[in-house]
């Protein structure tokens, strides 16, 4: 086993010993979904969005996913409130900034949320990305109908110049730390048919976050065991639904040793 | 195959062809259900609320949805907010009244959108469209109990007042543009059995009104169209929940050639 | 068939023959599959939340489920309107104080609604309910990771300050109304692998709460069948996800003649 999915493989390992609270203050469409990934994983998820607890939430959590996919300003505010409490106790926080470049107000907010909080990892489709770097890319409701020309230096700078991981999500993942850049080869078409599977793999990233001090192999390892589950689950779908009930099943069956021949991922670029 | 089958399958084509945005401003139960039911269709989902926001979404939008099923003040000042600017460059609304019937405030609300806004087509079931015409009917939380004496009739009255395609979901759909009166006798019992197929059968109409111009037409084809995948999947389901996952599956798999033989819509009256 | 297991089959029979509404305000991670068991149970569901309109929707209802899973303060608020309509003209309320124990807000909150409002059925788990009998319990987000001691006294003793039937939940259910302990021995461990299993159950006991005025009874009732129906959707299991479509679908082919050989309820305490 090469030594990236070896760490990949300790990490998983370490979410089912460890059982970390990861502390979602996410979308509506998605919350039932992203709350069984977390548990099928092996951490506790809890989804809490009042001002008045989630600071205190935030404190005993492994991780901490802030998704704007149906945001409100009070909502962001929230998020504000709980980012800040993860900020100083050292709890790393998963951004995904679902929609950015779709409307002014979630691309505004994203940027907020960047200049408020220390984000430890970015993830997003290209649109997203693109809208938020300024490299261009293009959302429809929060699909990405235009990527960016060269996603690799893209990730890198914006990692670099936001001091955070940067995911590109899309058949490759692009994920760099301002120095190193990997590409992340799993993953099935099947997850393009089902809403909220962006969504689900940036709680698999904060999952792995919680127990992985190097974000990049953390993110790396999120992705990887997301689309490793798809790849498997992809033989016995009949159709999106019966996908998705595949995927979740395989989520929850994956074992670490299935990650050695298993995760693909590539180094693309080494430390500068 | 007859007129009226064909237009809806060259509709159904369309939908898959130019994937047409559906912004949803819909209720908590179904969010996640009705994202796919868009998805697998082939059209794009977008859930988003914020006033902030809705506006700008809506305009890039093919279709509105407008879905009372869990509404609070703030959501339907959202609806007015995105309604008015579908209204403005001539975006097709579909609202959905659920409940309506069942308090004052849902029929309030109901009478409020109906009025502020110019809706394409309002699909409700016989309590939800009865209570809002004054027709009769009952409704028990969101389920109809007491229907209409005389569904076409309530329907051609209703859109001619209203100048909106009418619904009246039931075992036969009977719609009207006010001047045609249209019966869908698509469906399955078991689509009784799970929650939210009423709004899902909504969102069908909407992924249809987004690419078919004479909106009697459009709906026809989505209630035919989801009736269609019900039948289908019914002989897949050991209950409730395995023919969610079929007819999921099926909305997928569904093939505009299947429309000829399959949908079931009949013409109860021509033009006036 | 001993007495209890009869009571439980008649009550589970009256739920299909009257199909009470079930009115939820409960947290958005489960409201689509607490609808959906309330249906597949034979009960009518609705989820409302506006202030304007609770009271209203509450006096139609046969039971009201108050779960503070999502809670915000206007969340309560509602609750607290709701709450009140239905002990006004004596509809049963069940509260799950989901995360109780974890925030002090969950806390106080949860305290807040058993003071204003006769609450029928308190249903949470060891840590929750330990929480706030203060005999101890320990709650990392919404799981339990410390139950209390002896739970049938704990559960004795609050359900008798109270005057609240109390369910502690867990792989023995205990449940008590001041004077009569229970013990309920179905379930699965497959319960423990998707999220919303408890809230699920708390709907269960709504659903019997709604047509048994023994409220140990209904508590009993609703736990033993969503139980017996968790062991065998087991058997169909080849993982969490395909365990919930299993689960889902034998909730709705249960049969009341089942409860004879299946409901595995055990008096630990007569009346005092």
């Amino acid at each position: 086993m090469n030594e990236i999915n070896r760490q990949i493989a300790e990490a998983f390992s370490r979410i089912r010993q460890t059982k970390p609270l990861i502390h979602h203050i996410t979308n509506l469409v998605v919350m039932n979904d992203t709350a069984n990934v977390t548990l099928h994983l092996g951490a506790l998820p809890v989804m809490a969005h009042a001002p008045e607890e989630v600071a205190q939430m935030t404190r005993m959590a492994g991780a901490l996913v802030l998704n704007i996919g149906t945001l409100t300003s009070s909502w962001i505010e929230s998020m504000r409130i709980a980012g800040r409490a993860a900020n100083e106790v050292g709890i790393p926080i998963v951004l995904d900034p679902v929609g950015a470049g779709a409307t002014a107000f979630r691309t505004q907010m994203s940027h907020f949320l960047l200049k408020e909080l220390k984000i430890a990892i970015l993830r997003g489709n290209a649109g997203e990305i693109g809208a938020l770097s300024g490299a261009g890319g293009q959302v429809k409701g929060v699909e990405s109908i235009e990527g960016v020309a060269d996603p690799a230096a893209v990730a890198l700078e914006m990692a670099r110049e936001l001091g955070t991981v940067v995911v590109i999500g899309g058949k490759r993942d692009i994920l760099s730390d301002g120095s190193r850049v990997l590409g992340v080869d799993n993953g099935h078409t099947w997850l393009t048919k089902i809403t909220g599977t962006g969504c689900m793999a940036t709680t698999a990233v904060a999952a792995f976050a919680a127990v992985e001090r190097d974000h990049l192999i953390a993110a790396a390892g999120g992705l990887a065991c997301f689309g490793l589950a798809a790849e498997l689950a992809a033989q016995k779908a009949s159709g999106p639904a019966s996908f998705k009930v595949a995927l979740l099943d395989q989520i929850y069956n994956l074992q670490p040793e299935q990650f050695a021949a298993g995760a693909k991922v590539v180094e693309l670029a080494g430390a500068a």
